[in-house]
């Protein structure tokens, strides 16, 4: 059948990506996509940058008009419009045109849901004070805009320390307002590990952002000039001209629970790798389904725009293309968020997802390297430091994922990573990867090469390391192999000055029957100092990530 | 053997990598690093940018110095020493003291050449005007800044542009010198693909670099001012105050030869995957060895520091690490260029390279696509076009090479599709990679995943492409289905104009009997114009890249 009655349920990412492949492979078939708002097609991952007037018109956030779609696609497009309710036995969904509220029946051969997911909106009491937003769409930008766009609103509390909320703290801090996050975890970007996020905190810290960690919001309040005031669990209270509420988002069930279709075990539309729901005419695709973890495996919610947009595309094939195509591969959590000025990104699994595929019962054996490599050579002027977690099979070296923070430079090696972890490549195939250098772009050992090396030494036995965590039960001697002036601005509790130029000469003061941990700035002159001692009978080890982790896990204590 | 005697002729890059990661495994090792030159280790790839003020100091080129080799790593650094001859059957050097010009003999167990490559300095009249310079060293360096230091030198030539001659260009060019260019190619850049390299010449054009394409220089001459005087084949003359010689490289065999070590085909030690030459004792890395051809196999020349620095620590492995390493996997010839602002980079097979293999019996059948992404989301501001060609295997998709020019992200392109050549990814691969996606950083489809999308309807014959090149022979119909406004500024010659909006209402004005040929600006909305021609019956195809590839190739013609 090349001449299907297709009908699409949200028109924003993976449903106008299903809709315009779908009228490319066929031009007879009906395709008539069902948006709920007034835009189709917008740029839900800038309205952030529009608040922070970065982005400086709304039309810029429109990419595709529903006249676009009309002319370009012969798309029956029809905005402000709900589907209420879906009939699977006699394929019809029935539609409530929201402006007149008048309700309708369209019939379908296929039916495409891409309802998106919804922020989360607890029901707190005063939640529904005027000024507590939620970010989903254009109207809730209007609706912030109208408080923030003519400069009157000064002090701004977000609620949540993720991707949406760092990026609306950047942008309310960038227009200049006071910003306070408070988040319930012990650091913000939740989906780091502790020790990475650790270093988004204090920057955080240093641009002057308020944050309230390990902290729940209990209640709202209308203060006395009808500003909003935010109490929460602690007994502390924060006035705020307006509120961003941005503790994650729910995917958006209740259409498809109503008509029976399957949900999956963390609450998404459950589907298969062709997006087929439970109902063979239905698909399902973007944030709303639950998809498969291609490192691991698991189920996984991943509310992201390249995903949503191959499943939207991916139907189109499954449903005009002759030739069958391949199963969506799965998602591997690529993810990047700017906040003011730092980058952080991360791909792959986090010691924090493995965590609870373990308790899932799928246990992986494996290891972890901290580096600090710089975004370009040193010698060339603006150089930037990143600092780089690698995470990575002990039994093959199978890369599993990889966590970056940094000013510049971070999103590039992530993607590098990210492209490897797909190829199924271990960390000798970073140290080996041949990328692009001149020394305003990298350095001839790129930080993959290095994050790899380092990975490679230890899985061939040429280094041993330990992180600084384990230093709580070391009955060992730790020795700080920088030099004296670099000790005297800060050492690990109980380290001894050891340089490592001189490390040779002093080898005697040594003992041979304990555990002798270097650490240096990031432990790469640890590592020499690792090997001298391995080489002369000393039981040594290194410290992964030297002063700088020990610091940034410090900051956190 | 643990404690071996270890000599290593040149102390950078391959050398000095080679020297430390062989401290590292062996504490015991003797090892005498013997350099030339009065630095080791020193930032070649950073020269050009001393030159340009952009490093002001020369000490921040100076990576290592000899003292830190000794006494970090325990190593014998012998600067300003020659090595003038291998007596293979005793095991012995000859060194000659450069200052004294005393010599003296001196055993080894393994021998390490790492003796690089010297710019080309063929010998036309004249060149040996004191004004002449080739960029080597950091004395080259500073005989080259002693004339540029000052602000007196206000024009400078530059022979050969690949990456030493516009890497000097731009140097130049940033402290305000007027700069010409003369390369004996079509185009700069020769690495590259003539319609790729072109946009190059267009912005040294645009920069106000004088450009001497298809030219070659004849002789030198001593001004009456008493400085050089160019003549070019053509019989034109440049008048200048210094003259860069930059055309090319050639590996340092001499010592190699004299030693009856084996050359290889292109001129290069000729090296197994191990780095032995054909004595077992002795190992060669680095510019001055040949190393197998990643993707396509053959024997190739390339001087680059990431390779090189991986074949040093390659042969400590090979002779101290007890678990014999894997055989290096050979050069992909990653590389990036920035120039003036513009940056230039390329990892695998070119068209050009494919041919040469082509000639050597080595036959692939491939094809290519040309797109022109954009380097972040377009509505969010700074974002910056790129011209991206990719090539790719007919039979199975594979990835075989990709060519990127544009001011923003391109590197980071070509280092997420050099990752993705490492590990033998097709074009479905980068269709369906999970990259860093925010506005500020790149797209929901990344240029990457446009490419592979590109390719991947194309292997599926979802899209048939033509190339500018074949309009030659053309005798359908070509179509502009650009909007009028877009038309008027300039179409393909013999372009009908037939906006792709208004296409269905027009389609009978189209005969059903001749190839159809249609673009657009970057050939998306070409594409959308094929899928609506080829399904009602019209025998279609799109020309890739669109009139910007058409205005690319123009411009050379």
């Amino acid at each position: 059948m090349n001449t299907p009655k297709i009908v699409i349920v949200g028109g924003v990412a993976g449903g106008a990506s299903c809709a315009a492949r779908s009228r490319r492979l066929s031009e007879e078939a009906e395709i008539i996509m069902i948006e709920r708002g007034p835009f189709v097609s917008f740029a839900n991952c800038g309205l952030p940058y529009h608040v922070g007037e970065v982005i400086k018109e709304e039309e810029d956030l429109l990419v595709a008009s529903p006249e676009l779609f009309r002319d370009r696609f012969n798309i029956d497009v029809r905005i402000q419009c709900e589907v209420t309710k879906i009939d699977r036995e006699n394929k019809t969904v029935t539609i409530r045109k929201m402006t007149t509220g008048e309700t309708y029946d369209e019939t379908y051969d296929y039916l495409v849901l891409s309802p998106g997911a919804a922020p989360l909106r607890p029901p707190l009491p005063g939640i529904d004070h005027p000024a507590v937003f939620t970010v989903r769409n254009i109207p809730d930008i209007r609706a912030i805009k109208e408080m923030t766009g003519n400069g009157e609103a000064k002090s701004a509390v977000v609620v949540g320390g993720g991707f949406i909320g760092l990026e609306m703290a950047e942008n309310l801090h960038h227009i200049g307002m006071q910003v306070s996050v408070i988040e319930m975890a012990e650091h913000v970007m939740p989906v780091l590990d502790k020790e990475m996020a650790t270093m988004v905190n204090e920057h955080l810290d240093s641009m002057r952002v308020d944050l309230y960690l390990g902290s729940a919001v209990q209640s709202f309040e209308n203060g006395p000039d009808g500003k909003p005031l935010v109490n929460l669990a602690s007994g502390e209270q924060i006035a705020a001209d307006i509120v961003i509420m941005a503790i994650g988002v729910r995917p958006e069930t209740g259409l498809a629970k109503a008509a029976g279709l399957d949900l999956g075990p963390r609450g998404g539309i459950a589907v298969d790798g062709f997006m087929h729901t439970n109902d063979p005419n239905i698909f399902a695709v973007g944030d709303a389904v639950e998809v498969e973890g291609y490192v691991m495996g698991g189920k996984r919610l991943i509310p992201l725009a390249g995903p949503a947009n191959r499943q939207g595309r991916l139907v189109a094939d499954v449903i005009l293309n002759p030739d069958k195509p391949k199963p969506f591969r799965g998602v591997q959590g690529t993810a990047v968020c700017g906040v003011l000025g730092m980058t952080v990104a991360c791909t792959g699994e986090t010691e924090k997802s493995l965590g609870l595929m373990a308790k899932d019962g799928k246990v992986i054996e494996y290891e972890k390297v901290y580096s600090h490599p710089f975004s370009n050579a040193t010698y060339y002027p603006g150089a930037q430091q990143i600092s780089f977690k690698l995470i990575f099979a002990k039994e093959d070296g199978r890369v599993l994922g990889a966590q970056a923070v940094g000013l510049a430079g971070v999103e590039k090696r992530i993607d590098v990573v990210a492209m490897a972890i797909q190829m199924g490549a271990t960390v000798y195939d970073l140290e080996e990867a041949e990328l692009c250098y001149a020394p305003q772009y990298g350095s001839a050992k790129d930080p993959v090469n290095m994050a790899g090396m380092i990975a490679a030494n230890v899985l061939k036995g040429v280094s041993k390391i330990v992180h600084w965590p384990d230093l709580e039960n070391f009955d060992g001697i730790l020795i700080d192999v920088r030099d004296p002036e670099e000790y005297a601005t800060g050492f690990a509790e109980g380290a001894i000055n050891m340089p490592l130029d001189s490390l040779r000469k002093n080898l005697d003061s040594l003992p041979k029957d304990k555990e002798i941990w270097a650490y240096c700035y990031v432990s790469q002159r640890a590592y020499f100092a690792e090997r001298i001692l391995t080489q002369h009978g000393y039981n040594a080890k290194t410290v992964s990530g030297g002063i700088l982790s020990y610091w940034a896990a410090d900051a956190d204590a």
